[in-house]
């Protein structure tokens, strides 16, 4: 991963299950995360593209579902996904109001790799996730175009990049700097080890409610800075799942289900404005877009085996908002709007994490 | 199956695919009925049981869903189906104010052949489905006994008698007597041939809104028989799916929302006050309750397969709604209160079906 | 209305109820509808949108719901129309590859006649349906342009063209050249007389499935035209339902559900490839985007009279889908692909509607 | 209240908001709560009963959501809750073996109280709750008769005892003896001040999970007493959710799915087996079930307004769980099982929970 100092990097340990190797999404086997960053004054605002697998995802689908936390959000594509349990194209995050833009440009990727679409086979199903980065970035100028969504899919890696970076750049998160995190967790069962992998775009939450581990962070930093009066909470997060985990639909809705409660131990009250949706998406099985003459066989876990993955999400996802924000730096944006970065602000005021 | 004149022996083919031999949701293999049937003045009600495979279904669960097409009803049981995917006991039909002895009966049968229960392993999730019958029998009163439930279980057989009988007997259906019928429909594929099973409690709709294979038999027979009024229909239709089919969870939700498309073509508009609920079932993997030690393995056809199944479930909803008009005997019940018999009313007033 | 010849001018007449004026969903109070029609050789597409009421719809939200039939469709927005239970932007229809343009172009739209989204208020929430018009259309080269869906938004009136118009251009329907097809129906209560709307993107079925008013016209035309085979359907429909009803979120969600009904009576089995999605909104309230100081008082009729909303959406969606077809013309496509008129062989073959 | 030491007591203070007066769930004007407790070697279970207001429930409905956190479990008549948003009798919290027996006693009572049920009017929606209390109770022996419930009914006031008591008696927590815990939270607003109330049946989790206010507490008291293996967790939950607060049925909804927050915040990861299940209702409208002539005009919270609702059940679920924690006593039951009292723990070992 990137030289980054990350959440464990100031001793804070979340839950009890081992990390991957990166501890991140990419540590499952295949996937790859893309960044492009716009950030000039007003422009502060960017894209980040998932690549589930590294083979053809349209020819060859993943299990997949998702989840509504909160449903003030504008994501892309999740009727087909929860109709058909399958993903069939990279995810794409960005803000708010260019969604358009990064659909049609997933669309165009598409049909480039695949010359069958929309001639000897119906159509695509785009994945384009958002949250609104309006106090730092001129939303409304919609800087993204078509060629920053195929430049995020082409520079998609296994070594992510967090904070204030691609989606992530003008996001916020507790009334700090937000954006990027990722996080992940091994889960080892009798019949093999898994990982559970999970990368968040952080756009929520207001400063008092941030709990670190348990630790009432947010009120402690908010009695430091002084900071009078509380703006009233407007964000968003989106929270990608990816896993080798061999398991069907059903079970892997229950699992991204669990994003909460990792979430709620950051502080969160999911509040009214907030866009939180969850993808989810299993590499264990690919499932062939043309139609086969015999029967699939889909593995999947025992149900009583499912515990652990319940766990591995929620520590995953707790640990992936919490790096969102410690390694996001200080922006100033739009018309000179700023946030902080938690980072500075620990050291200014000689905060312990632990 | 009981010599009893079916639709089809009025000369009407629902839709294009071939029945199974007994048309009816005992030709997916190991799906056994039973009914006790009460009916004696102010008495007209019952019980009709569905064991969904001969073996332990506690022990061995079948993959299953539940859909509600509308939700003034009192089914029990399907907040777990949904959750987990699987069957575990078998289907009780009863009367609305009976459910709660029926679900105490079939808790003491699963308790009885299943002694680890509540010992060495958890509860069970009883399936009691009900319609109300209040205008013929007087359910106040609930006539149904714990053992009449255990009655009714031990009476299942392939052999399904249909119309006013079992949970039926005090139904109602278009206006007319109505309660238990059932239709099956075969499945070719490429890599087998496989049953749809459909058993139907009618208990729903006004008579004018009664299609006949199209025909809008329902118009002709209120002229006929001069009704100048139709009360307001307060009903209900428990819709109960077997299929030997192998399906995910996802999938055989798909096809039992499908349902609805039969449902529809008898002339329905699901009103408001129609407790309207399936439970579906595969017969094809069998769960085992007990954590195996290696991931499950579960066949599933490929999504472009379905469609057949999609045909195979409207029709047959469609045709076992009629059955159980068809087949239904005329009854005179609590008050005196009555509803004819839609054959006799053929008879009578010489309607043709075709 | 346009002068287009229309089911009921062939006798047939769908259900009990009256028609509104114009038997349309711009007999709902408000409520327009405008098209751009693109029609070349390979170029067969369009937009069409739907103006839920003439003032500031972002402003002044109504309360709206949706319904997934079948999701294999690419529907943007229905995440938010869910959790929030309002309407806050026109709807537009187009051909499934140009939603990214066309939720762009709303976004546009949305953004010049609202200053203040992206500065003082948060976002908005596009809402984009689409059909595939691959057959007809060439899907691929994403003819769309912001322009047309602008055009569309200004074209928008209280007089419908139905059939091969708009987003209906190259749409099929039952195998045959479908489209844009709308109906309405008076609902009498005792508090007032108000209309159901509906308005369709049909593209769906196949020929030998199709029913007119219960009558097996698709078998007779089948065996008239002598098709000996037929194509897999890989269809959609697109179902917009606007009402001036009083009706709380959950109400509307019963009503727009019931759509079903009216789809299975034409014959539909709905298929897996079908992308099947109903919007509905009304009138009836506006709600205010700012924070009243007071609580919200919210008219909605007793559950008791919902019944005569069931059967108005059902008539009313079964017409609309007839209209569809019956108003659509000939078209000669992509690659010299064509699509009959349903008039042109009901004339060539003599085929009676009643 | 009963004079038991409660969380606060022991100084710590969950969240911000102020509580309600008894803070408890009958701090919202109307709702009441009755016991009924059986221990006895064995014998260790009993009922809880919720009376939502003290006039009619049926003829004066409440709006009503309900809520599925994790469906391992047993609920029944969310079905119709859901689908007309409305609560048409008293709640009952029992064992899981004894939901047969308690819908029945439920019915005879609303039966009782209501003449014209299964006569002049439908039937009746009654709400059973359970969660299994086999460890400590013989649950096979399903001690609970319809007296229990009827008793329970009758015993109902709004000073509410917690712990081990009622349908708590048996039930399990973190390891620890759980059982029955209220909380409560004013949300004051421009229009009113309102309250929150939270009733949960707590049964779930596994010591070294718990957190009381962020405090590690389950894995500093595991260490203490030398747990050297846990058990799987098989446990439930039951929450009950009574408020003031003008909402529409959505609203109600979205209020209580954020549950959840609190509960996770006491280290839940809401395991597999766990029947977790939310009813709520607001008393602030009272929907009449004879149809009215006119439309019913329903008072509800601007959307903006929702947030302090999200903030007040969070609270109050996370309080109203520790509650049933510390309030809890010591028991031996079935085969000499035992679970001992946190508060027990908590002297014995000297272990500060601020």
């Amino acid at each position: 991963m990137f030289s980054q100092k990350r959440i464990r990097d100031y001793g804070v340990k979340i839950g009890r299950l081992e990390t991957g190797y990166y501890n991140s999404i990419t540590d499952v086997e295949g996937v790859t995360v893309g960044h492009v960053t716009l950030s000039d004054k007003d422009i502060q605002t960017g894209v980040t593209a998932i690549l589930p697998h590294q083979g053809n995802i349209f020819k060859e689908k993943l299990i997949a579902s998702s989840h509504v936390i909160n449903g003030f959000g504008k994501t892309m594509g999740t009727i087909q996904i929860n109709e058909l349990g399958t993903l069939e194209s990279p995810i794409i995050l960005t803000n708010t109001l260019s969604i358009g833009t990064a659909a049609d440009a997933l669309i165009e990727y598409m049909l480039e790799h695949n010359p069958e679409i929309g001639r000897t086979t119906g159509t695509v199903n785009p994945i384009v996730c958002e949250c609104n980065d309006m106090l730092l970035n001129d939303v409304r100028a919609r800087f993204i175009t078509k060629e920053h969504v195929i430049q995020a899919l082409n520079n998609a890696s296994s070594e992510v990049q967090e904070g204030t970076v691609g989606a992530g750049t003008g996001m916020l998160c507790y009334s700090l700097k937000g954006g990027i995190g990722t996080a992940s967790r091994r889960m080892r069962m009798e019949h093999g080890t898994y990982t559970m992998g999970v990368l968040v775009l952080s756009n929520f939450g207001i400063l008092s409610d941030l709990k670190v581990n348990g630790k009432a962070v947010g009120e402690e930093l908010r009695d430091a800075i002084l900071q009078s009066r509380e703006e009233q909470d407007k964000g968003s997060i989106i929270i990608i799942v990816g896993t080798d985990l061999p398991v069907s639909e059903r079970q892997l809705n229950r699992i991204i289900k669990r994003t909460i409660t990792g979430l709620s131990r950051t502080g969160s009250i999911i509040t009214t404005g907030s866009g939180e949706v969850v993808i989810g998406f299993s590499t264990a099985t690919k499932i062939s877009h043309e139609k086969t003459a015999h029967c699939i066989s889909v593995p999947m876990i025992h149900e009583e085996d499912i515990d652990l993955a319940f766990r591995a999400i929620g520590e995953a996802t707790e640990e992936a908002v919490l790096n969102s924000l410690v390694t996001a730096t200080h922006v100033i944006g739009r018309n000179r709007n700023e946030r902080p970065a938690f980072k500075d602000l620990l050291d200014k005021y000689n905060i312990q994490l632990t």
